[in-house]
């Protein structure tokens, strides 16, 4: 049986701009890995009639529908209503899913009071199977009609990544017979279309496992994905097959299975006991802000420094005001001099630093925009790298990409590698 | 006429989730902005097969069709060539435009060589309006068949956001006949619902100008916009519901047309020729990262310190050990000396601070997640604010509602304003 799923999301403020549609670049992330064809996505507003033919259209051109938003008790169910009404479903009152709203509500929703409304999300179709929604108050389920599966997950992202993970995924596992393993190998320092082209080969020989590359925000990625039986037997067709990526592609492989390249380093410095600090001209707070944005990074990252004034660079990291004359604030000598300023101000065993042209105009001594140093200092000394940031057509762009080059030099040193 | 308008992304990295489609948002934000509704969107992979069928139902329910992606020269230029085929329409080659291809190529894309298939980006619907595109290499254009409008625009945002702004609003607007003029009013500190309660009868009242709400991120905005001939007159009509609504809402009302809270806090900040500087702990460098993601923020933010650790705390921002001991690190005490050390070390007329507990875990005092305290040092003396960060359902949303209010803190400093 081929499947192909259409995503319907509704809601008025996707049409309005008001927000991205997130929601179907992560259910579609999450069906590519496990062998599920995305052929279309569709929008429409909180709008009855056009659901209805949004519906009509999709379960003659997808046998997996799955829809996300008006779940919730403000649009009076537009979604289960309108769906049950397209696939001839009538709709029926959980006792238990409206126990655990209640439950919801008392324990999260503090001084909201329940309204009668809220009894509506209880009501679900008649032989559906339930997805009750322990992080909100929208449950979805998952039903079959005519050889038509449809699925319907609340909007809220954090909720709907949730229940496609934990409810999504095994009904439809359940439903493709299919055991799907993949891994994720990352890849920074090398484009898509280089990885595609020295790979080539591996990439057309393998069928069972693939492996397909994926363009990433300033970097890329390889998914290897097995059909086996088992955990152990798809493992024993992926270890080899990212073994033999590995060798081909050496060091610009930062990780396997890792969220980013920061994660890599935050992950690097746990294992090694290493403290992390940054000191940060062009980025301006960006390294800090991404590894703090994990969870457990207070174990590693002590600190850092925003010179994003030379009287900063002077006054915080003691970067001579020689240096800052004769070269400039954009310059390799004053790059080391941040490190090596931070890492003493912090007390961590490495710090990192970031001065460049982040646009949209050269500095006053006229170095160009995307001109980027990264310092950085640890016990065996201090080392500098320029970068070329011209590949990021903005400013934001240009910043993280310097951030992604000096999260790749703590990696290096970290790992002994040559810089 | 009522113009009603589908969207069509073309582009299998969409299906495949490795990006969201934010040209779809930025195209409804544009076109709400415009008075244009928007009913779907619509994403098809490059499948020339797929597109075709998307394109026969897009003409039955919308009379304007704008496509996003697939006019590159890579896919054949799959796009432009499926809509002809669909609608009926030749391609001519068009030499002043192969001339400024091959000039953005010698001007940007050195080292690329270009090739026989940007020729192809020369081929345009015969008798349409072309969109030359001065940022890349694929122009878009716009043309009518039996009373249905279609826009081609390339898919990179950055490009596609140019051309939309550039080409096809004027395009648009000579279509519609009509002229629109719009004003965002931008709130922090009253949610969406409280909005539309308190200024619900001037929301009805009003046919045009209109006043309608929007949710964003951590905070909530509303669009005045009025239909007129001329800008004058649009402004006449325009200011006193501008000023109505400041005098309702007040304070929480932090600008008026402009992109953030950083941005206002930036202009106030360059207007009285002030200097800021920030200590973070919690927020770990995103209130430092918000403001230099603004082009010329160098003027006026002399920088900060990450202090992630107590120890960065006491070495760097000098807060003294007792305090630390006494009262832990998320406190009132801490964040004023944090603010304090900050002002001094960096010279700055202001600093704010940020001490909290991002999550997911509380802290190791007990302090739950989602308190925080934000601090404020002016030549005045030093105030503090406790805040609830548990609006926020992720450690990323409350790291953001954290910044939220500090950059309201320093706006309230700076109008004089009780804090």
């Amino acid at each position: 049986m081929h499947y192909v799923t259409e995503l319907i999301a509704v809601g008025t403020e996707l049409l309005l701009g008001n927000i991205a549609n997130t929601d179907a670049q992560m259910l579609s992330e999450g069906l590519s890995a496990l062998g599920i064809d995305v052929y279309y996505h569709t929008v429409v507003g909180d709008n009855p009639q056009r659901l209805k033919e949004a519906l009509e259209i999709a379960r003659k051109r997808a046998n997996i529908i799955i829809t996300t938003g008006g779940l919730g008790p403000t649009y009076d169910d537009l979604t289960k209503q309108t769906i049950c009404a397209e696939f001839g479903k009538e709709l029926e009152f959980h006792e238990d899913i409206w126990q655990e709203i209640q439950d919801y509500f008392l324990k999260r929703m503090k001084g909201k009071a329940i309204t009668e409304n809220n009894k509506q999300q209880a009501m679900l179709p008649v032989g559906c199977t339930v997805f009750d929604n322990p992080v909100g108050t929208a449950p979805g389920c998952g039903f079959e009609v005519d050889g038509v599966h449809v699925l319907m997950l609340p909007g809220p992202p954090y909720e709907c990544r949730y229940m496609f993970e934990h409810k999504a995924v095994p009904y439809l596992q359940d439903l493709t017979h299919e055991k799907i393993f993949s891994h994720e190998i990352r890849i920074f320092g090398m484009g898509e279309s280089q990885v595609e082209a020295i790979l080539h080969d591996v990439m057309v020989e393998s069928t069972n496992p693939t492996l397909a590359p994926y363009a990433k925000t300033g970097e890329c990625m390889l998914r290897a994905t097995a059909k086996a039986h088992t955990r152990q037997e798809a493992e024993a067709m992926l270890q080899p097959m990212i073994e033999k990526v590995k060798g081909i592609l050496g060091n610009v492989i930062y990780g396997v299975d890792v969220s980013s390249l920061e994660e890599a380093v935050l992950d690097l410095l746990k294992e090694q006991g290493k403290t992390l600090s940054a000191a940060e001209s062009c980025t301006g707070g960006l390294i800090a802000k991404r590894i703090t944005d994990l969870p457990g990074s207070s174990a590693v990252f002590k600190g850092g420094v925003v010179s994003y004034t030379n009287e900063v660079k002077e006054r915080v990291l003691g970067v001579p005001h020689g240096l800052l004359e004769e070269y400039g604030a954009v310059s390799e000598p004053v790059a080391k001099a941040m490190a090596e300023g931070c890492r003493r101000l912090c007390g961590s065993d490495i710090a990192v630093s970031v001065t460049g042209v982040a646009g949209p105009d050269s500095d006053e001594r006229g170095n160009p925009v995307g001109l980027a140093f990264i310092g950085l200092a640890t016990e065996k000394g201090t080392v500098c790298k320029q970068v070329d940031l011209t590949r990021g057509r903005s400013r934001g762009m240009r910043r993280h990409i310097a951030g992604h080059h000096a999260f790749d030099m703590v990696r290096h040193a970290l790992l002994g590698m040559e810089i």
